[in-house]
């Protein structure tokens, strides 16, 4: 189905990842992101494998959607127990090992074990004990929805703080997808272009394609394009050309997960961005959720990268483009250091500069 | 036919763009680079359309093997002259006509228009007006077979000053292709590389996939591969990552055009590599023979950037990777400023720093 075609969705429907039906026989239904922008697919995952397989194929993607379906899946670990009449220990077992699955998806995004935590917590915690089998199950799908809930409107006041950086007629460059895709609907960078044009700012977005996957070709320039927002595409290497051009005002990335001093991972390539936008002049944000703060890692150097298969370069989209044999080097993340970030865009507002205290002042005492 | 394959040509064979037969019945036989690395094609090129067609959509490229197809291409032009009984003038008229129709295929590689020059030149002067229309065509070709024999040895001598500047043990980054499939053999950029790597010297090659079209990822690494050069691909987007993490101690590349002061046209995403060389303290060569610079052309400013088919980046895998109607910027060069090349390594030695009087020492005084 093409983004012309009648069938397509209204934005209305456009949910990322989501439950359809109760606790104990419900599913989690998502978009499938590999497949666009040509069609337009949905996928009902109905047990825990079929999550963490939509996790590490990157059929959801970015870390607070991530998050999202991961809680979800936890839920679905409660279901055959409950099923087949075993008590709340069981069920609560079930869930325990789902989420000890689930992690083990992709080891960069801190959301996916913050929402996970979330879940096991309010399972595990003193009120719960008390609880039937099914009421254990459906208060660990209260959790995650809310979980899901909360990211709504935490994109919306991302959006927010972010829009007051970007002046009218401000192109942007964005990196990979930060956008409704990767959260629950709106995104975080994304969110910051969606609040600016909304309120009348004419702006202007150049998307990185974002090699291997091409998240900012697929699913950025799509997103975009949907809302109304002009969008021109570049490839990767392009983007310090049309900073030297003067086509760019500000850079606006999301993130994987934030150490405490403000080193940020996301996907690869940004780091590199992060330099070039130094080198021009050019103020370099990251708008992310305080949920991807990992305030336990002190800085970038102890984040684990996840290394992923070299045919995502070699084989990308349908043929070899590569010659047999060769080695690859696929690294998923990179991670800016903080000194390259003019400000951290989050729900609490805007943190700049950057450093352990200023993020510490954000996240505890706000 | 995969590189693996014992029908594989040998490295003697390999011969990027060549003249079989004679003057008046040859033609140009060429590798087809867009079928590298999963086929190994060649052409055969009998009329100037083909020659023109095949310098457009880049089954031969590379500055100085595009001006060795354009020189045998002019060539192609006095053969249909000749073969009706026409005199030396129409026969000198056919081959002008196809130089001038063959400065349209792609505007930013000077040595196009400087191989062309030679041929015009050859077959305008004093000495040749006295020719016969046989021997006049006879006169074109040997221009052409001079310009790429001369190319073969330029290549060596580029190799031998630039494998200097290699230590044991380096890691080279390099972007896009300048190898022996961008020129008569042996290459410009991989030249240095060849020769650090046959003089003993442990090298490691990093190589960019080089979007839209994977040069890098087609070209580099398969020529790298068949002459035993470790080398690792990566995405574009990883270069700065890479140094980062202290992979690389230099950087060299190939040209396109080189203004008088040093500023250099290559392939886009050469500008960015620069900065991110320059950020992190490792030295940026351009290797590139002496017909690269344009003395005319004052500063990078003055230099036509080629601008090329959005489908390339939306259309580049097989498959469709970016929604309908998408906006493209897809220029297919940018320059890097003189002040991030540490030198420029010609036949003639490295020139560095890079200015305006060492480059005219140099190209003048040597």
């Amino acid at each position: 189905m093409s983004p012309e075609t009648p069938e397509h969705p209204a934005l209305a429907d456009f949910e990322t990842v989501g439950w359809e039906g109760d606790a104990a026989t419900g599913f989690v239904r998502l978009i499938d992101q590999t497949r666009l922008p040509t069609e337009f697919v949905r996928i009902n995952c109905r047990d825990v494998a079929t999550v963490w397989e939509a996790i590490k194929m990157l059929r959801v993607r970015g870390a607070p959607a991530i998050g999202i379906a991961a809680a979800y899946g936890a839920v679905l670990g409660g279901q055959e127990p409950l099923a087949s009449g075993q008590d709340a220990d069981k069920v609560r077992l079930g869930i325990l090992a789902a989420s000890t699955s689930l992690r083990t998806s992709r080891p960069t995004a801190v959301n996916l074990f913050w929402a996970l935590d979330r879940i096991e917590r309010v399972i595990s915690c003193k009120a719960a004990l008390s609880l039937g089998p099914a009421a254990l199950l459906e208060r660990a799908l209260r959790e995650a929805l809310a979980i899901a809930d909360q990211d709504r409107m935490i994109c919306r006041d991302i959006g927010r703080h972010g829009a007051d950086l970007l002046e009218t007629g401000a192109g942007v460059l964005t990196h990979c997808n930060a956008g409704g895709l990767a959260t629950a609907d709106y995104g975080t960078a994304l969110a910051v272009i969606f609040a600016a044009h909304e309120s009348g700012k004419s702006i202007h977005v150049l998307a990185d394609e974002t090699r291997p996957l091409l998240q900012g070709a697929r699913l950025t320039a799509w997103e975009l394009q949907r809302r109304g927002v002009p969008v021109t595409l570049i490839c990767d290497n392009m983007a310090a050309q049309v900073m030297k051009e003067g086509r760019v005002q500000a850079v606006i990335v999301g993130a994987d997960r934030i150490a405490a001093n403000g080193d940020t991972a996301n996907k690869i390539g940004t780091y590199g961005v992060a330099v070039l936008a130094k080198a021009h002049g050019i103020p370099f944000y990251v708008a992310a959720p305080a949920s991807t703060f990992d305030l336990a890692t002190s800085d970038g150097s102890a984040i684990p990268i996840e290394q992923r298969d070299p045919r995502e370069i070699t084989h990308g989209f349908g043929r070899q483009t590569a010659p047999e044999g060769i080695n690859v080097y696929n690294p998923a993340f990179d991670v800016t250091p903080a000194s390259f970030i003019a400000g951290i865009i989050t729900e609490r507002g805007v943190i700049r500069p950057v450093n352990s205290l200023t993020i510490r002042n954000t996240l505890i005492n706000s």
